[in-house]
């Protein structure tokens, strides 16, 4: 029989966070980690702070690509791709630990106790300085790659980070925005953003010039819109779903940019589709992946 | 328990197809309806003389939108919308009856006697007048919308009969290579294919022309088989499938056609993804859908 609380970990973001998770989706407990310094001791030393017999097992939501048994990629913890760190919790702890992309993990939590509760299907996007994502189908996550970020929007468009041309990553995510801000400030685009000159722009930076006015500023959310829309429409004539949720810093930008995706999937999309499709934000910001993580102790 | 036949109705061509079919997914016996005349009383009388009380049930594969139970829209055969046609072949033959899109079924009788037997997930693409599909997740079929041709391909461009603008099916299918023949033939274009004229000039003809070296013919083939493998490259990239599995009558055009979507995909998909993923020919071909069908009454 299944114990009533779980432990999630969410190795993804700058911060480690580790989590006593309830069956229905709740944190009752948490500790962050930073990471720096000993990295797998802190973690370790998390979870046995927070480690009883009513935990019925371990998930860890991982930035990268996983088999669901080993991390292979982890970009922004490279040690733990060199250790075998699902191995190691599980012999210390004595429970079934799990592992799961942090985008899909982060579907499966919304699903659990967030914005996906109540539905069967949804296409889940984290919008930040890359784009991922997860589907849930039918309440279970779907085991599939979920590339959601790599679809192809421009056909020898843009390099992508991952080396193909044209993906949605590489029009309508953060580190989109910014380079795309740069070249124009480079290329003495009538903007107020000049002051930035060759130095990191961010899109919180634009979003402020573009709530002033600043015609530039405005493009470069509406042009990224644009683009999130065409993948939306995309997600909605495969998948068919009951919704697709939004998450990530930038829907922040929800009155410029995700209004310009709306707008742009409305026409794009089958309207029959469209029109039993709810596109909106999640309800639980950063604390999807560690209830995702959580859950997967229960799948 | 279940029995080891059952009826598999294919209502997507232009004849009507009933088949007995067992439960390893090999047609045992098969009736040609033709859709011309009382069609409902034919299709009924067909039935009648393949069932008998070894009969699971009857699956019917629709052109069209169905939502499992009801037949929402069928181009070819738009009477099926105006009557209770399940209900009334479930009273009649007292069996369950089930629904499907002509071309998801068709992707789960390639899963159990086709090309995809032995293959956990595959996505498969039907390439003919439009361009359909669906999802086999797992080794069953995945009911979403499934509008695979539909997937936006080229933001802002040719007008799809959806009502979209720039899908693949704008730019891939039988129906797209004609118009676009057309179009050129109409511009004075350099080509051997001007004896047309305004007349219609398909796709055979087209790869007629193309083997003989026609420049025209041979860009038509290479442009939609570069649409069709940026298509190919969202899907390994959404789903990671162990295959895309192609059917209908343009894979007749292979060498030229084809083998542009597999070059194309090649370098637009993620490389990790797209290694472990086969493109390969359906083996039923036209048989698919009737195998499919009669599958649902075991899913």
């Amino acid at each position: 029989m299944s114990k009533p609380f779980s432990i999630g970990v969410d190795l993804g973001g700058t911060n480690l966070r580790v989590a006593v998770v309830s069956r229905e989706g709740e944190i009752v407990d948490r500790i962050t980690v930073s990471s720096t310094g000993n990295v797998i001791e802190s973690l370790i030393g998390a979870i046995e702070r927070l480690f009883s017999d009513k935990i019925n097992g371990i998930g860890l939501a991982v930035a990268g690509l996983t088999d669901g048994k080993k991390i292979l990629s982890s970009p922004n913890l490279p040690i733990l791709k060199e250790i075998d760190f699902v191995g190691m919790l599980q012999s210390r702890f004595n429970t079934p630990v799990y592992l799961g992309n942090d985008a899909s993990v982060a579907a499966l939590g919304e699903s659990i106790s967030g914005a996906g509760k109540d539905m069967n299907t949804f296409v889940m996007l984290t919008l930040g300085t890359g784009i991922g994502g997860g589907v849930v189908y039918n309440r279970r996550l779907l085991n599939i790659a979920g590339e959601l970020g790599h679809v192809i929007v421009e056909p020898g468009g843009r390099l992508c980070g991952c080396g193909g041309k044209g993906c949605l990553e590489a029009y309508a995510s953060a580190r989109a925005m910014s380079t795309v801000a740069m070249e124009a400030i480079e290329l003495k685009r009538d903007t107020m953003m000049t002051q930035y000159g060759s130095r990191d722009i961010m899109p919180a930076d634009i979003y402020k010039y573009a709530l002033e006015g600043d015609p530039l500023a405005i493009e470069i959310f509406k042009t990224a819109g644009f683009y999130l829309g065409i993948g939306i429409a995309n997600y909605i004539n495969i998948f068919g779903p009951d919704a697709i949720i939004l998450m990530g810093g930038l829907i922040g930008a929800w009155d410029i940019y995700v209004k310009k995706a709306i707008k742009t999937a409305a026409t794009a999309a089958f309207k029959e589709l469209y029109a039993k499709t709810a596109i909106i934000p999640s309800k639980l910001g950063g604390d999807a992946g560690i209830i995702g993580a959580a859950e997967l102790t229960y799948c």
